[in-house]
């Protein structure tokens, strides 16, 4: 392979990341993620506005960085005073990092009503911020706002702007698409403009916006037109829509060969191996549930229902993934589902450890059965546990470990002693083991939580095995609106192993569907007990 | 403007979409999603594979379309079997669509993988596919299925597979991305060389995946090197990472200068207006929560938080956003000081024809109380009739119409004497009428719908007034899972006047939620009568 040139790789996850709506970073917050894009081995990892707000100005108080150069994020000095008086240059040339990184407006019009200042002022407080920087010992870089929309407007006061940051001894001049509406053939000519005008390639940023959905693309057509550093997010998250998802873009130039061909980044190969691990801990961190559907990292990402893909999926995979799914730490699914054709099942039954042939005619039973579970509102591709129980119920034989003779359920609001309103849930459930009959009694937060409890009060010789037992997660869905409606609840659960799964009831009655999933759940885990 | 040429619009939600993991419509999801659709203006709608699943070949018994072309997707016929042997094919055919868009493989490798029949054996069942189509008086369509990764492996074949579907009068040649691993270049350079084929681009389609985040840029680069159909989904759903996303594909058509420049669609800036109403209708059928940073139509994308943007964004807004929000049906949300939250409320109550003054101190405490109950997890964007409750309540005086003092639900499953699993659930509603108390017991399906019953059973002198009202939809969601779940219910209801409304309850009972989103749909129209 030739000489390839290096992508500088800049995560602004805990700057820009923190204008997401919805999301606002404590010091521990910051120092946990930092951990992770650390490890991961970004080149830069910005880090926020020391002196702007009390979190910042702590999170700097240390460099909290092994690998990847601190990055301290800021504005250039104010018009009128000189750099050695300006109090909030001063916080992030003393903060502990190795770089600064300074928003400059390179858009004549907001230098104008946004700062207030003269054309000729805003490039004097670049140049003085840059130079103070460097002095200070550290690594200097601008981040040129709006510098698309500025281009447009005024390219001269736009290239100005860059061209001062770079005299200044800037090690990287970033342009920035702020308000994210650029399209990636503008970015192409603009900094190819940019690089004409005397500012070499390897001394650009590119910093872009998803407001057109083409933050990615138009991170690689800078790239591709000569820019060495990309901006970007863990999981695209940022301001509005979000930035460039580094998550998406990285595996894209180091797996693809228009890209790997000419480029290479910091992370290589193996360390492309963390990426699923990477952006699914970030999730977790914010506790939120990963985007299944995510380039690359979504659980959904390698996932085929289609019967017609799936079966010609399952000879030769790589002729219908763009990437293996182990290239990012992910994994490929073939699910059941309406459409599936035979070799959908029997492939979900093996991953599944079960073996059946083709044209064992209880395999016909079992997707008959699904088919028809299906139609009445089942979603077994959501509820693995389900299908495999009815899987292993249909083709092989799952013991009835219990029975439920019947069930009672009591939802009760009114006005206590002090006349206070209280709702109270109560459930009782009447199970049959080995033909010994058991009443167990339990409060709850609402009928579904009581039932709950109450089922797994008291399981007999089992009750050991489902101590570890405990419901994470609970989703009702309206298959069909008005009075007919059809609910199907599906409910996930969890044990001491780590060991996740779902299960799913269909009923007119939401607590009928409800007690299904519990069953299931509740027999799932008997089962798997068995089974290892 | 010079002349401007039309990019068609072809949306395969109720097709590709389909394939999306954990989606599975309905006879009825598909109806309601092709009004949707439809109405939008789309020039095509595909709804799916009749004579491949019982839904399909269902939906595909009348014709579920004013305005736009109503497709059918089908497989080209199998080789060996004269068209009009073929079942599958005449099921296509017959069915009630206006075109048919057929899948035809473009690799040669899996001609012979998957198909197991000759590159010859292949064209020839294209050919003959759409000649078969052509004469029974429909629109032919063919699918290049892997045509780019076909391309780049065979390309002479890729291009003899389009040039069999033209020469045999396919309306349309559709370049299918199906793996979603292409760069934009590629794209690029692919159709290109496909239009030096000798195929006008006048006859191409583009059909994007989003494997590696650039399906809207993969369809964008191919319409700008000349295919003039775009095939996508509504909030991008689809296999995998889904496919490219009409909802973010449109306005960027519409209403980006170097697009609109050029090209003219279907959807006018009048229609555009529709989208975000479009895409949150959709996520609703769905039952999931629309995504906060969708470009154009999520509720941040036009958000800014309280930080250096913030106040000169106030100053004009126009330089911060990339379109004006209200282009898409879109609102500005700036996080800034309680002036701008104020202003914001004073409109939504002036919508509502609720007139008070900026300085007025229940106003704040109106602010106070709903950002205090959003907090907790209610939705009043989604409740419309809630918040109008609640705002008149704490504003101006809303009598207690009636008053409950309790209410008890017992949902009952047992064997019944002939051994039959049977679910009773019942209802007990004690209400308080000037001083009056009457109690009401009803039977219903689930616990819920008993409730409403007994509630609305007997409201004394109120009683006429709410005879007329009916519930129409009911949403569930758990707002954080596992054990410390809050519930969120959603109820729109209905009367003969055709007028709709939402209300919202919110509590760790789910029938606690639901019975205060039942009580203020009750008082709601019970205030409603009162008002006009």
């Amino acid at each position: 392979m030739t000489q390839r040139e290096k992508i500088y790789l800049f995560d602004t996850t805990l700057r820009d990341g923190q204008q997401t709506p919805g999301i606002d970073f404590s010091v521990e917050d910051k120092i946990a993620i930092a951990k992770l894009l650390d490890a991961f081995g970004f080149d830069y990892v910005e880090g926020g506005y020391p002196g702007a707000n009390p979190t910042d100005t702590k999170f700097f108080e240390r460099n909290r960085l092994q690998n990847a150069d601190f990055v301290a994020f800021g504005m250039t000095k104010r018009a009128g005073v000189s750099a050695s008086n300006d109090p909030g240059l001063s916080a992030l040339l003393q903060s502990n990092s190795d770089a600064v990184c300074f928003v400059a407006k390179s858009w004549d019009y907001h230098v104008d009503v946004a700062l207030g200042i003269s054309n000729e002022e805003n490039l004097e407080c670049i140049a003085a911020s840059v130079e103070a920087t460097v002095s200070a010992g550290k690594e200097a870089m601008v981040d040129c706002e709006h510098f698309f929309d500025g281009y447009k407007a005024n390219p001269d006061y736009a290239l100005a702007c860059a061209r001062t940051a770079f005299e200044a001894g800037a090690r990287w001049v970033v342009l920035c698409d702020t308000n994210g509406g650029s399209q990636p053939d503008e970015v192409s000519r603009i900094v190819s403009a940019v690089i004409e005008a005397g500012i070499p390639g390897e001394r650009l940023g590119i910093h872009a916006h998803n407001d057109t959905g083409q933050a990615v693309a138009n991170s690689l057509a800078a790239v591709d037109a000569g820019v060495r550093q990309i901006q970007g997010t863990l999981n695209g998250i940022g301001e509005r829509c979000g930035n460039a998802n580094l998550v998406t873009l990285v595996p894209t130039l180091v797996l693809k060969t228009v890209w790997n061909s000419r480029f290479e980044t910091a992370i290589d190969e193996e360390k492309l191996k963390g990426l699923t691990r990477l952006s699914h801990a970030f999730d977790e961190l914010l506790n939120r549930s990963p985007e299944p559907q995510a380039p690359y990292v979504g659980v959904s990402s390698f996932a085929t229902k289609a019967g017609i893909h799936a079966s010609a999926l399952l000879k030769d995979p790589q002729t219908y993934e763009h990437i293996p799914p182990e290239a990012v730490g992910n994994k490929r699914k073939v699910m059941v589902s309406d459409q599936g054709g035979k070799s959908n099942f029997i492939n979900e039954l093996q991953q599944r450890g079960i073996e059946v042939s083709k044209d064992n005619p209880r395999l016909d039973r079992l997707i008959s059965i699904v088919k028809e579970h299906e139609a009445q509102g089942y979603a077994y591709e959501a509820a693995d546990a389900s299908f495999e129980l009815l899987a292993r119920r249909t083709l092989g034989r799952v013991p009835e470990f219990f029975r439920v003779d019947s069930f009672r359920v009591m939802v009760e609001r009114r006005f206590d002693a002090n006349g206070n309103l209280k709702t109270v849930s109560e459930a009782i459930v009447k199970v049959e083991i080995d033909g010994e009959t058991t009443m167990s009694v339990a409060e709850g937060h609402g009928p579904v939580n009581a039932l709950d409890i109450a089922l797994r009060k008291d399981l007999g010789k089992y009750q050991a095995e489902i101590e570890d037992l405990e419901l994470t997660d609970y989703k009702v869905r309206i298959l069909n609106g008005g009075t007919e409606a059809i609910t199907r609840v599906l409910i996930e659960s969890r044990d001491q192993t780590g060991k996740r799964w779902w299960t799913v009831g269909v009923s007119d009655n939401i607590i009928d569907a409800s007690f299904q999933a519990l069953m299931d759940s509740v027999t799932y885990k008997l089962m798997m007990v068995r089974k290892d």
